[in-house]
């Protein structure tokens, strides 16, 4: 029941990220509690300089693995840059690759992500890239060696959940790597439905970050990844037309 | 966080049903790692002579409250009738009401189901009427007397979900009494989804009564209610259209 | 091709209302442009009086057929009066059936519904109930003697399509007197899908009133409720899960 | 009103395709009553050597400008190539570009798509370019010359509708050449719905050829496509929460 990223293995499926939330010691709390074993971090947040390196001081628990993001670059030339500068303050060569050229939706540029996935593999970098839900994108992908893919559900914070389930369903149908299903995910409710259509993980942000209760809000997410993957493993009924009563029709009144 | 309903205190908002299961036992051992306090069975199903009475044997368990239903009734009459029977057989005023006269979809009868429900408020009886998701019945069956409604969220053993949601927030929004969704929930997801938007409990039974392996499906529905509870008490952030980033865009490129 | 109902035949399956306009003649312009042949009016708008009958000056066309309706009235009992206060003053027994005790959601009583349904078939009036989305409830008002169904699509006024599909699809298939969606139908788009699943007819106003160009739209609707029957007619695909190219896959490459 | 795409002006919004006709002669009626003025054909089922070229010469009316499409290509190279037959064979440098190496969904390569519409906008063709909703690949085709961009709604030959609408939302929202929506659009509501969102127009092959009538179904569309553009001009009101009544209340029942 563990998932398999390159050379690590996962016990929690939902990955995690570190904006927005309204302090860093609420944040480690929250991921704490969310038993997320892999939490992105932007590499502008981190102080390459050394001081007051306030987020990072707060991910130091043996459970968290860091996942750099390139978040900010717009060109396959910024990413391969941001990569090593991150790999070189982080000590370690995972990445989530993301490129998104637009200020407004955040969406990702499919052309230089390839482009910077392509190299980034050649560089020895375990690459996560942050695409569209377009599935022979993500064939590309693979081919191009990266150690999963991460499909949007809807616009990066838009909290509108798996609006592109159409299209996820084929990349898990024929995806070789993990399938992590990124961006739009605002409830529980979604994150249980993307492992329910057999997705490898979630990474979830904003939903949590946001909340009245972070801390409460990370552990329902928690709950609701378990149970979803827990569904899919039991395997769901599909749903049907026609009723079937639950409760079979009586003729005790008959009798 | 408990839900009260009539004169009972339940910490598990998700309500069972007995029926499809292969077998009693795997029932009895799914029920109970569902951790359903409240747990409805079929009047036609429990054996009024007193032999053999396979169900109830497997329902003995402290854990569980039953509650009766009328499933198979097409009339007020028959109910108020059903209802009887099923107070001295089983010991308990407590009764989920369903008058379905049509056989192919099993949709409850408005009308036939507030003249039971006044009836058997008047004769002692707590009520829990299975009803079409309207929220001017769910008022007047409040007013009537009912312990809670149970409006549908699609047609029941269809596991298509919460078809019905916009009526069901109107709902949530105007009652006075627990509003528990019954009838179409086919997924984990679907039911966390419910108490997301402030739905009190769900009545499963289908989807985990058919599913390969209902034990875990089980499981897996006890914690994503429990997920779905805790997020609707932590405050969901709204959809919005405009994305707005987790990772604020990082400036260190031209640092 | 033409709809039925009661001794009356239409050949234009839009049916209009008249509140929300800015003005009574662009009412006037707007419902001759839509081809509509039934136009409901609130009993309240028409001036019992005889007195600057404003409206209904403007609805004297040949093309038109007036529907009054009950709307504002909170009981079987009030409606019926109010039915004929309407046959008096506009010499008419047809009638529009709109009991909605819920000033914020304006959704329909099912039980008054019928009730007054009943008594107002009795009476000699063409009744069309608007209800919830309710098969059982449906069919009991045809049993009653209504002249068709009016279910709604979704809340009045909140143009949000047809939330309801999954039951009018089941009205539709089960209903012996024509189906209006009645109701939400925001815009042609929702109009025509109504017509594509089989609808008789459908009742719009709000979308046609408060557009900016209110003629235009109700040309608009006009098209796509003719689109809509003629495409039911002519018989849909049904979706399909793997694609299938419209284009055959060529081999030119290779020759 | 018209549509601009490169130097030729269209005053029909539907575009069609010429695929899965049970003949050649009714796939010439079903267009001729669609009004469709850009018709695309695959280079396959031209015969290049001038011989039985039957359906090209069910498509020789003034009304038809011919767009010749690539299906079956896997690459850039082998479009180029295509496309430099079909400016031969056809004598028109209009050209759909298609690239779908996926022979199950046929879903596009975005990859692919964009180096080939770099070279093909250089040498000449009037090219749009078949792709996935992506947005941020949106712009960069218009960056690089295309004459528009034919995003899909879901797989082709779905009849799934438009479930990317919130990408397509966003790709209107931002480009700079016509937005034509192809793929997926199974019903004349979807493509009602299309316009009403301001696509600039739609491509329907699929849902024409394999009805039961295609002649009837190309006129629904045909009314319909003109039907949402209409509601798009006229502008439509947005969906909202609460109920506001069409026929104000009454307060008749109190004089």
């Amino acid at each position: 029941m563990s998932l398999k990223i390159a050379d690590k293995t996962f016990n929690s499926r939902l990955f995690t990220g570190t904006g927005k939330f309204s302090s860093a010691s609420l944040m480690e709390e929250s991921l704490l509690v969310s038993g997320s074993e892999l939490v992105t971090v932007a590499l502008k947040r981190v102080d390459l300089k050394g001081q007051d390196d306030d987020i990072l001081s707060h991910l130091l628990h043996p459970q968290f693995n860091l996942l750099p993001n390139t978040s900010g670059v717009r060109t396959a030339r910024e990413a391969v840059f941001a990569a090593q500068l991150a790999r070189e303050a982080l000590e370690t060569n995972w990445l989530k690759l993301e490129i998104h050229p637009d200020p407004k939706y955040l969406l990702p540029d499919p052309i230089e992500s390839l482009k910077a996935a392509e190299e980034l593999a050649k560089l020895g970098f375990i690459v996560l890239p942050y695409i569209h839900a377009d599935p022979v994108l993500c064939k590309r992908l693979e081919d191009a060696g990266v150690a999963a893919v991460m499909p949007l559900g809807s616009p990066i914070g838009s909290n509108k959940g798996l609006k592109t389930i159409d299209f996820l369903e084929i990349i898990i149908e024929q995806s070789k790597v993990p399938v992590v299903i990124d961006a739009g995910i605002g409830a529980p409710s979604d994150a249980a439905k993307a492992m329910e259509i057999g997705a490898d993980a979630v990474l979830v942000n904003t939903a949590i970050a946001v909340s009245q209760n972070p801390v409460a809000m990370a552990m329902a997410f928690k709950m609701a990844v378990e149970a979803g993957r827990m569904a899919f493993e039991a395997k769901l009924a599909q749903p049907s037309r026609q009723a079937v009563a639950s409760s079979p029709l009586t003729e005790f009144l008959n009798n």
